[in-house]
């Protein structure tokens, strides 16, 4: 078969890959639906973070179990499937805390980007459908594989309740599903960062409610003026840099919570003044497991609708114009099917 | 009046001070009662946290109303008070969430080793206790004023529950008193982490059920054996230092709370580090005014006695022996009478 191989800086290629085979008898093969490109695929991508060799790509993915290894009893050939980024087996302590993306014994799913995939511990990974779905319903049932998963652990994470004032640092897709998710929280006010004009026109039809395009101390000034003075009740950080970092930290009220998702490439903490800013802190890589059921239901019955976020498909083999398409911020996030 | 003023490092000197007077409406003069020596003076004492003039000395206090200003109301001479070592008007959004530490006209409470003391905003920041206590509670009602607040504000912010694993980096008066709230808040297991033996028993007292003497990864290893290899629900850090933070964070469960009280000194966090640990991080200056009604009600039943962590009493004038016995390790800490 044909797949994403990343060679280096902004060199991506469909190339021959071997085909997956069942290896252990935890494994699924899932002949895939649809596949992405994630907004973490850009640091690589660019180079940010270096990789030693020629390296497979794709870590969202659903589609159906083509095949099963023998103990494998929680889903069978023919279902439609969705899974995390991380295998887990979902028994473990940490997953039984709901903490799966760091299972003890966690696996990263990272060949997604192409037409079939191996998942390990398919019991504890992979979450079926209650039937094939509808095709227009594919691109949502994919975003809970990563982004939107990650979007509702960030509000999660960042403890937004209904009636609270929730800010979302960054406008990729993570931070436009924060947006969506913070709305199917009950949060009462929703303050997007963003200065693109189609991103914030998404993140105002996810519920945001009002738009600030100012950054850094400005930024601050503005949501500050937006909050009586005292900043937001939540924080959604999500890029993970230690501008946006310092962004959500210092927007958030005393007392306040950030929660954050942007994989932090080279963010550095200054002790003194998170111990005066008074802020909660939750993030990491987000448990998607843990909230698959919910929101495979809330996109089921038509509740949410996150495949919103896809504003480009392309057919598996443009999978460089992909890249370069968001690298160059020209797409949100791009949608790929086999 | 004479008081303490520390000139440099270990020079502690007790001298002529300017006796207090009432300067703004909502102040008031206390007659101290006791103070003492906190851990966190040791930094300027040590020279680590240098002082750019002579420094009058001492924020923890309780004593009898000598005198109020025009603007208040909620309390008057005669009664005893205790208050926390921020002062603060208890109304603005930050006092009413909770985080009086971080009162928008916070003022710091930075003289109070020495007979007599100004304390701003009274209303907001003096509690008064139900009558004049008797002599043997004074210890315990002082610890309330910075102390055994911070200690159970670590305990808050590290979320501590009935049942739940706690471990407490620090032993010194913030950390066996944070044993004792963790006791009061219904941990099942309570570990200290501790090489000093007068320390160890202290803590055990106050409900300690297991004592660790390893630091660093010893430590780290040393706590997930004890805890079924997936570490602390909850850690109270109550040092400051990038060895203690890290030995909290690392003994920490994924999903665990982290609560940290010691003022970071030289503490810098990794992103890549803390978001892969998965924890909870929330800490700061102690909003001890939020817990003293609930203190002082506990103390005042003789349902805790945190009173016990002072090992030594010293008359005012031998300040400078305070600050040595402390520096030393002679003793966990010092109350002074004047």
């Amino acid at each position: 078969m044909r797949g994403a191989v990343l060679y280096g800086p902004r060199d991506v290629r469909f190339e021959e890959r071997e085909t997956p085979k069942i290896i252990k008898p935890a494994d699924a093969i899932i002949k895939i639906s649809a596949t992405c490109v994630c907004g973490s695929d850009l640091w690589p991508y660019r180079g940010i973070q270096p990789i030693a060799q020629p390296t497979p790509m794709g870590h969202e993915y659903c589609g159906i179990v083509e095949e099963v290894g023998g103990a494998v009893t929680s889903i069978k050939r023919g279902q439609f499937v969705v899974g995390s980024f991380f295998a887990s087996d979902n028994t473990c302590p940490n997953c039984q805390i709901g903490y799966q993306s760091s299972c003890q014994h966690a696996e990263f799913v990272g060949t997604a980007q192409a037409p079939l995939l191996r998942v390990p511990l398919a019991n504890g990974t992979l979450v079926a459908t209650p039937e094939v779905p509808p095709g227009d319903m594919i691109p949502s049932l994919l975003s809970l594989s990563d982004v939107m998963g990650t979007g509702w652990f960030a509000a999660d994470a960042a403890n937004v309740k209904p009636g609270k004032i929730v800010l979302i640092v960054g406008d990729g897709a993570v931070g436009l599903l924060g947006v969506l998710s913070a709305k199917q929280m009950g949060a009462e006010r929703i303050i997007a960062m963003s200065r693109h004009e189609s991103r914030q026109k998404l993140a105002r039809e996810f519920g945001a409610t009002d738009i600030v395009t100012e950054r850094g101390d400005e930024g601050v000034e503005r949501i500050k003026e937006l909050t009586n003075g005292i900043g937001a009740d939540s924080a959604l950080e999500c890029v993970g840099t230690q501008e946006s970092m310092m962004q959500a930290i210092r927007s958030t009220r005393r007392g306040g919570y950030v929660g954050y998702v942007g994989v932090p490439h080279g963010v550095e903490f200054k002790g003194e003044e998170l111990f005066y800013a008074h802020v909660h802190l939750h993030g990491g890589p987000a448990p998607v497991r843990r909230f698959l059921p919910q929101l495979i239901d809330l996109v089921w019955k038509s509740k949410i609708n996150p495949g919103r976020v896809f504003d480009l498909t392309l057919s598996l083999d443009q999978v460089a114009e992909a890249y370069r398409a968001m690298d160059e911020r020209r797409a949100i996030k791009t949608l790929l099917r086999p």
